[in-house]
């Protein structure tokens, strides 16, 4: 951030009185320009025994396999973002169910948050993905999967399957740090 | 916003090539500025069968009874962001349990987070509250309380305390509708 967003004027970054840490600062109108981590949202989507995997057609991590998500937007719930998402990358409805996993990842400032959901009808490729398809368990192509966030997600579904429960998992992963968060 | 915070260009709002909604774009160095929900985390924090409420010093609600909670910051995670909190707002040190309340606000693009805590030690006001305390089921200033969030999220545990069972609850809150969301 070079510029003021409201006056255009420089900024610089400062700690404002009464704050514990740097902002960008507007001197001219004063303005304290926050910066706050963005959610990511998806949908890990089954149709029977299968999981819907999308072929990233997009930087980062291009022609990596994924569950459909992205970020949230303004004006809409977690739960919808996981299901716009799903209906843009596949071009699939869905019907959700609860939240499975909440995965801090404070170094790049996201948290990524996936449902699961079933499939409702077809599927293809959106404008994001290259393909789109349904895997089982020993088709999934794990050392072709675009995030450790996708990776953890698959690992504590078919780990849960056995069991018939999907309680959700909360975790953190940072480049040097991998730490379990306070939840059940 | 008016001008490009990278380039100090005046920026107009339009929908991108290949978008589906309108951005803040500058035509000068072709940023989109994406603007994206924030999240809002806290405790629940008891003592005994005590909970632990703020009354705010501050814009909104001033004077009003709140669960310590605010915005999470870049570089932490949900569950630090809510120990942080709680430890500016109280200054109580806190032992964290599970993610208990999720409440999607779409209209003030919010998510907010409350987990359960216990409190570890002593509290006292910090620079945002006019006062600190543990209030029994029956002291709840129910008529006071700063935000529909905090008094869904006291409800969920008056409620679930009899059962001795407190799983996540996730709801949404809107001026003009009342939602819950896929999840148990």
């Amino acid at each position: 951030m070079n510029f003021c967003s409201h006056c255009g004027h420089t900024v610089r970054l400062a700690i404002p009185q009464g704050d514990d840490r740097p902002r960008f600062l507007c001197d001219e109108c004063e303005t304290i320009h926050y910066q706050n981590p963005r959610i990511v949202a998806g949908t890990l989507t089954v149709s029977g025994t299968r999981v819907l995997l999308c072929r990233r057609a997009i930087s980062p991590r291009k022609g990596y396999w994924t569950l459909p998500a992205g970020f949230m937007e303004n004006g809409e719930t977690t739960a919808e973002a996981a299901a716009r998402e799903t209906r843009e990358e596949a071009c699939a409805e869905t019907r959700l169910h609860g939240l499975y996993t909440l995965i801090n990842l404070p170094h790049i400032n996201q948290v990524f948050m996936i449902f699961r959901a079933d499939l409702e009808g077809s599927f293809a490729p959106g404008p994001e993905s290259l393909e789109v398809g349904l895997f089982e368990e020993h088709e999934i192509p794990w050392e072709e999967l675009a995030f450790p966030t996708i990776e953890r997600t698959l690992w504590h579904f078919y780990a849960d399957r056995k069991q018939g429960e999907f309680p959700l998992h909360m975790s953190d992963i940072v480049p040097d740090r991998e730490r379990q968060s306070g939840a059940g």
